[in-house]
């Protein structure tokens, strides 16, 4: 495979043809990614819940399963992309590459070193490609960033700082979501998001970390916050520091402006309140298919954004500058004053479409994907240690 | 001695007559705090440099020396704030403690532990107070914060973050100032406001920490940059980050109100030209001696700040609840949204008052100081630990 992506445009190479696995929230979204993407189609979908079934019907041409090897069976599915809960990954994965299946899984990759390792020897056994995204770290600004890093203008990178206060844990979840064991709580949910980035604008081996985390609020059994502190191999460092709990809100820092690029206000506690208001699990477990499921009420798969998408603040110092996501691109700081070098709102959902345009580019183009399996369990690798760390208040070697 | 401030206003006690020792930026700052404050009266100053000397002679009656011993052999002297140079604060505070003063010592407290034995021993021997500032800890933003967590309405401290980025770096400076074997960069200058803070709001002993450090301009060869992450023995840890390279301002997040308190505009990369436009390093010196020594252009003195004093932005997350500084106050996000407990500004500077407030209340209420020389010590060996933490790439226990 090629190590970057190709200067002139791809071959006219016929769409990738690509299925859904699971139309849960991330699912969900990624159906209008693929609908709108210049270099693929929407070949199908599989789903266990019957009532995301005949909305995903009523809107689209494609086959909807209830199962996953349905999909899997058919001759004119390229691609699939695996939102299914984390205990299945594996064994979807698995499963899809025996079926000769391209792949994109949702982050976390796995919950285990070994899931990970037999996830990327079945990708290899069966010479299909696996990509594990979306996060945040496919954001075209998080790109732009790296590109601007590599550039050298600015010296080598030496620091990293990042910090996400959010609402998470009070968002609608399934009972397993605050199960830490099954891949609950924001270490193999958000924090990824954090660690892909940093790792992928470092392009170094993360060599050790250090780091605690908190449960704050018995009624949400899992860590829901965190501080780590990781050492890179080339002598880069990073801070990173999450909480999920609904109070301070980080996107003030970020002109108002949420995750997904959308405008908003702000909202410290309305998460919680409003969860708050369910009379039992079964109330929120229904919320959570139907409003944050295909079609939901909650589901942000119509909206297009008008900013860029981005995951909290970060800053990123070089020798020589200071690097930074702003809405709308990357703000360099250094002793000539501050400028913002735009990132252009291209046609579909930035961030996710990109993590296509990865796959596109590998199956179409041969070019190597940067968040391919080996990538991603370095990530799960690091969830893990910052597990351990947090247990045995140590500093964890990788 | 008593653990807290008496509820009752200090008995009519007369006024604490404080002699101030280097007339530099920081000592020039308290000549004005001292004049304003209600409880003590200017009563002399040492400063080496002849101008520095004949300008607070043509503002103050109180007289001037050229050496601290003529100022400490005065009997209408009761207390002196030491701001001289770092290397000499141990010899400065044994003086002053051998003559039967009071004493406020400039942090650093010491560039050693043993030093700072030898200081906390001297005081203790001589029955004489000895309390360690200005750090940001004794913001009043800060103490309220702290009695917010004590007050345990908001459940236990579990989780602090703080950054700050300034133009610390390229502020003009004398030569031992870029020497960290001096005491010069921002381990011994600016990170331990962020310390101090952290474990002022934990009250908790601190366990251990792991830190990296970076020098990202030859032209500044001291610690411009680093990373901290702190694990306190009754679980709250905390994450420090900290850049003086005047590029990305914490300030943008803060209202774009300054480190004393005042409004200000962004400005990134102007102290790095000023400073570049400096024929050489004598230049650089004048400047630091006229400009921010007292009476000079930069001098603070003068100027009574409008809002509340900060040290970049610090999120403490307690169980129940966030809490961060404001410009005017303290900022409280819960599930019940968000709140600002203002913090009203008292006559005076806010901040440095505080620290007459705890001599004061010491030597003349009997109250036991928060900022002791035990304290400090704590600080100390906490910078010591980033250093060895960063050199060796491993967890340090304290």
């Amino acid at each position: 495979m090629r190590a970057s992506r190709p200067e002139q445009a791809p071959p006219a190479a016929p769409p990738l043809r690509i299925g859904v696995v699971g139309l849960g929230m991330a699912g969900a979204l990624m159906v209008s990614v693929i609908r709108d993407h210049a270099r693929a189609v929407l070949a199908g979908a599989a789903e266990p819940h019957e009532s995301l079934r005949q909305r995903f019907a009523a809107d689209n041409e494609a086959p909807v399963f209830a199962d996953i090897e349905s999909l899997l069976r058919r001759d004119d599915v390229d691609a699939v992309y695996i939102a299914t809960p984390h205990q299945f990954h594996r064994d979807h994965v698995v499963l899809a590459a025996e079926h000769g299946k391209h792949i994109v899984v949702e982050k976390p990759m796995a919950l285990s070193l070994a899931d990970c390792d037999a996830m990327i020897a079945a990708a290899e056994r069966h010479k299909v490609t696996l990509i594990v995204g979306h996060t945040h770290s496919f954001d075209p600004s998080v790109r732009v960033m790296r590109e601007l890093i590599a550039s050298g203008e600015y010296g080598k990178l030496m620091m990293l700082s990042g910090a996400n206060y959010t609402d998470f844990l009070y968002r609608p979840r399934r009972p397993e979501e605050l199960d830490t064991a099954k891949g609950g709580g924001i270490l193999f949910n958000q924090v990824p998001h954090q660690i892909d980035t940093v790792r992928y604008l470092t392009r170094s081996r993360l060599r050790s970390l250090r780091a605690a985390t908190g449960i704050l609020d018995p009624r949400r059994p899992t860590e829901g916050n965190c501080s780590v502190f990781l050492d890179f191999e080339d002598g880069c460092f990073a801070s990173l520091t999450y909480s999920g709990y609904d109070r301070f809100d980080t996107d003030e820092w970020h002109g108002w402006v949420g995750e997904g690029g959308y405008p908003r206000k702000a909202a410290h506690g309305a998460t919680t309140r409003s969860w708050e208001n369910f009379k039992n699990p079964e109330e929120e477990l229904a919320a959570r298919v139907e409003r944050f499921g295909y079609g939901g009420s909650a589901a942000p798969a119509s909206r297009i954004p008008v900013h860029q998408p981005h995951f909290g603040v970060l800053i990123a110092s070089c020798e020589k500058a200071d690097l930074r996501q702003s809405p709308d691109g990357v703000l360099v700081y250094s002793r000539d004053g501050v400028k913002e070098i735009p990132v252009p709102m291209r046609p579909g959902r930035p961030g996710r479409s990109d993590v296509l345009d990865e796959l596109c580019d590998a199956v179409q183009c041969g070019v190597a994907p940067a968040h391919d399996g080996a990538f991603a369990r370095g990530t799960v690798e690091a969830s893990l240690a910052i597990l351990k760390s947090a247990q045995e208040r140590r500093e964890v070697i990788l």
